[in-house]
């Protein structure tokens, strides 16, 4: 390919993705109001728009705008021709989200199991097939299937496999290659990542602190990790092994972690931490969290003391990611946002102690919105990606 | 101004910036070479050449292109006619740096004093005595200053005050705004900024690591901070009090920090705190440093075991950025620079051991090139970002 024909695609590309997020965020709205908010000529847009018509990412609408002149035709995104699929790997569970490419959902599934200690083979087989089906449901509503997201509790390399995830006990699992032999659909792209850096992605487009330009986000059911957005782009580092605030060493010769190591933030703080020292009884992960949150509303102290103390080994190690990094917002996720009214009091006091800067840097910790769904909902957004920086389907 | 008019600015602003970084890296080279490398069309870059030509920030060379055809005639950059100037402040004294736009040093000068007991108002006098004598310096040699930045071993604002510089014992000083009144030139910008993110600049920019997408710096002198680049840029956080790895809490209840806690890095690690384990006798701050060197270079028991321990916390220390942020290169700088042989072998050992991805996740640790120089050179870089970014120098 000659400079001059990368150039022109490129510059497609960067404009058609420039037309794209536009519609995002202002549709409805006419070409002449796309042309103005992107800085693009009429010209460019008129062809653009016509590439999106033709592909039915946009359709025309009837509604017109309410001003002086010419009538203008409205566009809007359009979500009847496209989805893609998210999935959670967790240790409550499998979840599976699909979205059209107007952002609306077309599928969420969860299924309890297969357990922590099923081991990878079993999981990545049930996984493969939660992913078939859903593949199968999104395109009997008449949608083709344009990407596969994964979100796994541990450290994903670039090829996808899972290096380590200590909640699960895995470690060098080639999950991306297993998963796309067992899926079976070569032509749809399979993508691994962590569950926290997926997390902070829906934050970042879809909760009410969307845009926030350093947003951190922690995970709390399997591990604690954070997905963490730095001056308004994801965090993705030299190897992509970013956000192990779990592994931070709170206490010298503290309880033994899943990794290996002692005193570890994830083994004093993490939710299977939380549920052994609050001797909670039940055995199936989703009733043991409401058994939790039913103790502490009713007071009981030996789990009010017990989420106390997770609150400040909490609130040491968002100091930490505060005093490096000084974001805005940090958001709770998972479980720890159902549990935020218990965790918090003690949490905040610790990270006001711990931080350097005045008032934690102007930083605040707030429950997510988003406590079950940002891990799958971020990874729908993340098998967009090649839409979104302007690639068209391939059809 | 019309949307019109303020892109047009812009579009031009972001062309000569595209143009002189090309110079910065490719210099010598022709204005077809420049249009080649940038994607400009060659009239916008010969109108760009001509207003830099003008402004005397380029010039033609007699060197041609050894190739077939016309010779072309070369641009370089011209560093002829401005400078900036860098100055920092630490425990070891007061340091001025000025660099002209082609990068070449004008002035280096080091000043002992005023000592950490001096106070802000006195060590701030000594310092707008120094930027008075560098800016008289830097225009008896014919060159304009463009601006001054200094960096401050501390948290500073936006405006430009201290926060806090635990190591100099300084809180709340309004050091921009002082420093312009007392140096009395209201026609040349003055900035303040933390010492570690302008060191980690200079090596971003002119070290052996240039260019590292993902780039840590310690300082090592008054205390111990990081400068971070993150996916190719200078982190900065919400409000700017970003990479304050020394006060991460290591042992619980362990010395007294500066900050007024305990068990920090700072209060472990940081070169006061070895100079005091090691009973270091000598009062003068770069004498104090001799005698460490030479008495861990005379295997010492009493220096090099004070010297292992401390690189044993910093290794816990770098663990925590290398969790949270996956750098490519860790540089030590300051002080431990020139203590790295003594202080590595602990420092990785500890480093591997607290890092929760395989081998450190890729991350090398390195002594700093640059250990004495990089926070003020960095700051001739900073006080150059009007023209960086594209906007000429007011004549």
């Amino acid at each position: 390919m000659s400079t001059q024909t990368a150039d022109h695609t490129h510059i497609r590309a960067t404009n058609l993705a420039a037309v794209l997020g536009y519609l995002r965020r202002e549709a409805p709205c006419s070409r002449a109001a796309i042309a103005t908010g992107t800085g693009l000529n009429k010209a460019t847009v008129t062809s653009i728009v016509g590439d999106l018509l033709e592909r039915r990412l946009v359709r025309e609408t009837q509604q017109t705008q309410n001003h002086v002149g010419r009538p203008a035709t409205l566009l809007v995104l359009d979500g009847s021709a496209y989805a893609t699929i998210g999935l959670e790997v967790s240790a409550r569970g499998l979840t599976a989200l699909g979205c059209d490419t107007a952002g609306e959902q077309v599928l969420r599934w969860h299924r309890a199991g297969p357990g922590v200690d099923a081991g990878p083979a079993k999981t990545i087989a049930s996984l493969a097939n939660l992913a078939r089906r859903a593949v199968t449901a999104v395109q009997s509503s008449g949608r083709q299937v344009l990407g596969i997201t994964v979100g796994v509790p541990g450290l994903v390399n670039r090829d996808g496999a899972v290096v380590l995830a200590a909640g699960l006990g895995w470690r060098d699992v080639p999950m991306r290659a297993e998963l796309v032999a067992a899926i079976g659909r070569p032509d749809i792209p399979v993508t691994v990542d962590n569950d926290a850096s997926l997390g902070v992605l829906a934050e970042h487009l879809y909760g009410p602190h969307a845009g926030t330009g350093n947003l951190i986000r922690l995970t709390g059911d399997t591990g604690v990790g954070a997905g963490i957005i730095v001056d308004g782009k994801p965090l993705e580092g030299h190897l992509g092994y970013v956000g192990e605030i779990g592994h931070l060493r709170l206490v010298p010769d503290g309880p033994r972690c899943g990794c290996g190591r002692r005193g570890c933030l994830e083994a004093l703080a993490s939710l299977p931490a939380i549920l052994a020292r609050a001797d909670v009884t039940d055995s199936d992960p989703q009733l043991q969290l409401e058994e939790l949150i039913r103790r502490a509303d009713a007071q009981e102290t030996a789990v009010t003391q017990v989420l106390a103390e997770a609150g400040a080994y909490l609130g040491q190690g968002i100091a930490a990611l505060v005093n490096i990094l000084n974001p805005e917002v940090v958001l709770l996720g998972g479980a720890y946002a159902l549990l935020a009214d218990h965790l918090t009091p003690a949490l905040d006091k610790a990270l006001r102690e711990a931080t350097i800067a005045p008032d934690a840097g102007g930083c605040t910790v707030l429950a997510s919105t988003l406590p079950d769904t940002a891990t799958p909902l971020g990874a729908t957004a993340q098998a967009l990606t090649p839409l979104t920086r302007g690639h068209l389907p391939v059809r």
